[in-house]
C-alpha cells in the first residue's frame, strides 16, 4: 500500500485526537472531509492580510482579494477541465448548485408534456428539486432503478430516457452504495434524445479525476467541504451556451449591467449567477484544497481508496450477520461502504462504534427513496478518504466485532 | 473620544500593514468589515478540533459541531432579540436572505392587483428581487423618494403605502447616504394596511443595537461578513407564523421529514429553510463575532461612530469643490459618507487615495437608481467601523487635499 498517504495524516490536526479515550478514526468522509493545515492556513492568511470585498474595488486590498478569488476560479476550471472560467460558478454548495439549475433551466424548459429522469439512488438534493419542479409543471418524474447488486441499471436508463425526456439528473457517485455511474454513457443517451444531463458530483470530485468535457455533461455540481475545502462554498459547472440562455437565480449586487426603476439587465458569465458578496475566503480556500489534491494526484487517490475498500469489504462480508448494500465486488466499488448488523438499529451501531473512537454515519443518508428500495429504514455508512489507512479499516472491523459481542448478536 | 476603541485595533492584524508604502487606513467597512483574531482563531479551532457535518450524526465530532452550530443560532437570536431560535435562519448572506423572501413569501402572496413599495435608496439586493417579482406577477412597484437633504421621505411613505400594498421592503441603514430609516414607524404604516415589512439590515446590525421585536418587523436580513464574521454566512429573521406558511426556498438534505418518489414533506423551522450542508464554520465564526461585538456594546459602537463622523463631516464639507451626498447634519448621520470632488471621476479619486494607503470605495455602490436620483454616475464612499479613529479621518482629509493638489482642482 502506498506509503505517501500515511504522511498526509500529519497535515490533518483534527485526526490526532482521542474520542472517548480512543484514537479518532474518522470514517464519515462522505458527509464532510477534514481540512489540512494548508487550507486552514490559507483562510488565516487571507483574513489577516487581504480580506476585502471583490470586484468594482480600486483599493489595494480589494484588488488583491479579487485577483485571488478569480485565480481560485481558474484552479477549479483546470481541475475539472472546463473549457472556460465563465463556466465555473461559485455557489454555497452542491445543493445550492442543483437548486439553481432546477429553478432556472428547469423552470424555463419543462412543460407538462415533458419528462425528467433521475435515479432511485439520488441524494435528496438531486431528487426533491426535480420532484417539486415536476409537480409544479405537471411534468412526469421517472426513476431509473438498480441492478440486483445495486448498480445503476443501464438497460432501465436506456428505456426510461426517451424523446419526451428534457432533463436527466444523476449522481456521479452514490453516497450510499459505493458505485460510480457511467456518466459518459448516460450523457450520450440523454443527448441522443436532445435532453440535457445534470450531474451531482458531490461524492465524485473529491475522490477521482473528473473531466467535464470528456464526460460531455451539461451541468455538474459539487461542494468544497467534501474535498478538503471550507464549508459554504461549492461549484456549478455549466456549458456556456446553456448558462447564457438562463435567467439569473438570485438578484443583487455584482450580477447586473444596468438597473433602472422598472427593469434590469444582467452582466456576463459567470458573475450573472453570483449575486451579492460571495464567499471569497471559501473560494480561495477551495483553490488551496485543489492545489493540495493536485499535488497528490486524483488518480493516486482513487487507486488508494480502492485498495482500502478492497481490504475492508471482503473482511466485512465475512462477518456473520452483516448485510452490505451495494455491490460486493471490490472491482466496481469505491470508498463508501453501507451496511447493517442484523438485529441492531444502525444508530445504536454508530453510537457503539463512536465509543471505540470510530466515526461513521447512521441514517437514511438523505436518500429515503433508496432506503425504501433497499427495504431498510437506515444503514451504517463508513466512507474513506486518502488520509485513512488499513489500520482504520482494522479498527472499524474490531469495533464491529466488539459491538456484536456487546449486543450479543 | 473613547479610548477603548483604539485598543481593539490590536485585534485586527490586517490593519497593521503598509499599502503603497503608507499605513493602511481601511474605510471600506460598508463593503466588508475586517476580522479580529478572535474570529479567525475560532475558525481555526473549529476546523482543527470539531469539524463535522451537523444533524443526524451520532458520532462525537458531529455532535460537537451540531451543538456549536445551534449555539451560534442562539447567539444570533439573543443579539437581535428574536422571540425564538426558529425565527433565525442561516443563509449565505443578505442577498440570499432577501431572495429567499421574494421567491417564497413574495411569489406566494403577490398578484397582479398588488403593490410592492420599496425606496429609491435601496441596494440592488433589496430592489431587483422585488422588481423582478413585480414584473413576473404584473404587480406594481412603487418607490418612496427622499427629502431634499437625502433622508427617506416619510410623507411620501405614508402616501405610497396603501391598502393595495402587500410588501414594503426598506433598508434600515442606507449604504450610500449615511441615514438610518425609521423602521419602527414604517412597520407601523405597513401593518396598518396589512402589508408585511421586509428590512435589509446589512448596514445596520454591525453598527447599532437592533431589536426585531421592538421594531415589529416581519422579515429582517443581514450578513456576517460586515459585522466581523466570516464570509458566506448571513441571517434571515422571520416571524414564525409567516415562515411556517411559506414553502421551502431550496430542496435537499436536512430540510425534509419524508421523501417519497412523488412527494415530500418538510421538517420544522428553522431547518425547513436550510437545505444541504450549511456553512457551519461560518455560523460559529459569526457567533464569535457577536460575542466580540456584545463585549464592546452596540450602543457604544454607534455612539463612537457618530463621534467619528461628527469629526469628519464638517471638515469634509469645508473643503472647496467637495460635494457630500446625504444629510450634512451630523445629528442624523451615521458612519457612511459619500462624496465627490468636482471635476474628478470617483474612480480616479479612490485610486489616488489608495496611493496614500486610504481604502475607500468608488462606484454606484449597487444603487444605480439612487445614483440617477442624485444626478451622479458614481460617488466615493468612506465608511467607518469602531476600529477606525480620528487619525484615520485626518489621513483621509489629508489624502483628499493631496489628490486635489495633484489633479489641480
Amino acid at each position: 500500500m502506498d506509503n505517501r498517504f500515511q504522511k498526509t495524516r500529519n497535515d490533518f490536526p483534527i485526526l490526532n485526537q482521542k474520542v472517548n479515550d480512543e484514537s479518532l478514526v474518522y470514517l464519515d468522509n462522505a458527509a464532510t472531509s477534514q481540512k489540512p493545515n494548508q487550507v486552514i492556513d490559507e483562510l488565516v492568511r487571507f483574513y489577516r492580510n487581504d480580506n476585502a470585498n471583490v470586484h468594482r474595488s480600486v483599493h489595494t486590498l480589494g484588488e488583491r482579494a479579487t485577483e485571488e478569488y478569480e485565480t481560485a476560479r481558474q484552479k477549479v476550471q483546470k481541475f475539472i477541465n472546463a473549457k472556460d472560467t465563465r463556466e465555473v460558478i461559485f455557489t454555497k454548495g452542491t445543493t445550492d448548485s442543483l437548486n439553481l439549475v432546477a429553478s432556472t433551466y428547469g423552470a424555463e424548459n419543462i412543460t407538462a408534456s415533458d419528462e425528467i429522469v433521475i435515479s432511485i439512488m439520488e441524494h435528496h438534493s438531486n431528487l426533491i428539486p426535480w420532484q417539486q419542479l415536476a409537480i409544479k409543471k405537471g411534468a412526469t418524474l421517472k426513476y431509473i432503478g438498480l441492478t440486483a447488486d445495486g448498480q445503476l441499471d443501464m438497460e432501465d436508463a436506456q428505456s426510461k430516457i426517451t424523446d419526451k425526456t428534457k432533463i436527466v439528473a444523476i449522481a456521479h457517485v452514490s453516497n450510499v452504495l459505493g458505485v460510480t455511474n457511467d456518466i459518459k454513457k448516460i450523457a450520450q443517451i440523454a443527448h441522443s434524445h436532445n435532453a440535457v444531463i445534470v450531474v451531482d458530483g458531490a461524492q465524485a470530485v473529491p475522490h477521482m479525476k473528473v473531466d467535464v468535457q470528456d464526460l460531455k455533461v451539461d451541468f455538474y455540481a459539487f461542494s468544497g467541504h467534501k474535498m478538503l475545502g471550507p464549508m459554504g462554498i461549492g461549484v456549478l459547472y455549466g456549458k456556456t451556451a446553456l448558462l447564457n440562455k438562463m435567467s439569473p437565480y438570485q438578484y443583487g449586487g455584482e450580477m447586473i449591467d444596468f438597473v433602472e426603476k422598472d427593469f434590469s439587465t444582467w452582466t456576463e458569465l459567470p458573475w450573472k449567477f453570483e449575486a451579492g458578496t460571495q464567499n471569497v475566503a471559501g473560494a480561495i480556500g477551495l483553490g488551496r484544497a485543489i492545489d493540495y489534491l493536485t499535488t497528490i494526484g486524483m488518480d493516486n487517490i482513487a487507486k488508494y481508496e480502492t485498495e482500502l475498500v478492497s481490504y475492508l469489504l471482503p473482511r466485512l462480508l465475512r462477518i456473520d450477520s452483516i448485510e452490505v448494500y451495494g455491490p460486493h465486488d471490490v472491482g466496481i466499488h469505491n470508498g463508501v461502504v453501507s451496511f447493517n448488523i442484523k438485529g441492531l438499529h444502525p444508530h445504536d451501531v454508530a453510537t457503539a462504534l463512536d465509543m471505540d473512537g470510530v466515526a461513521v454515519r447512521a441514517g437514511h443518508h438523505c436518500a429515503q427513496p433508496l432506503m425504501k428500495y433497499l427495504g431498510v429504514v437506515a444503514t451504517v455508512r463508513a466512507s474513506f478518504y486518502f488520509y485513512n489507512s488499513k489500520a482504520d479499516a482494522d479498527k472499524l472491523l474490531q469495533a464491529i466485532a466488539e459491538t456484536k459481542e456487546f449486543f450479543n448478536v
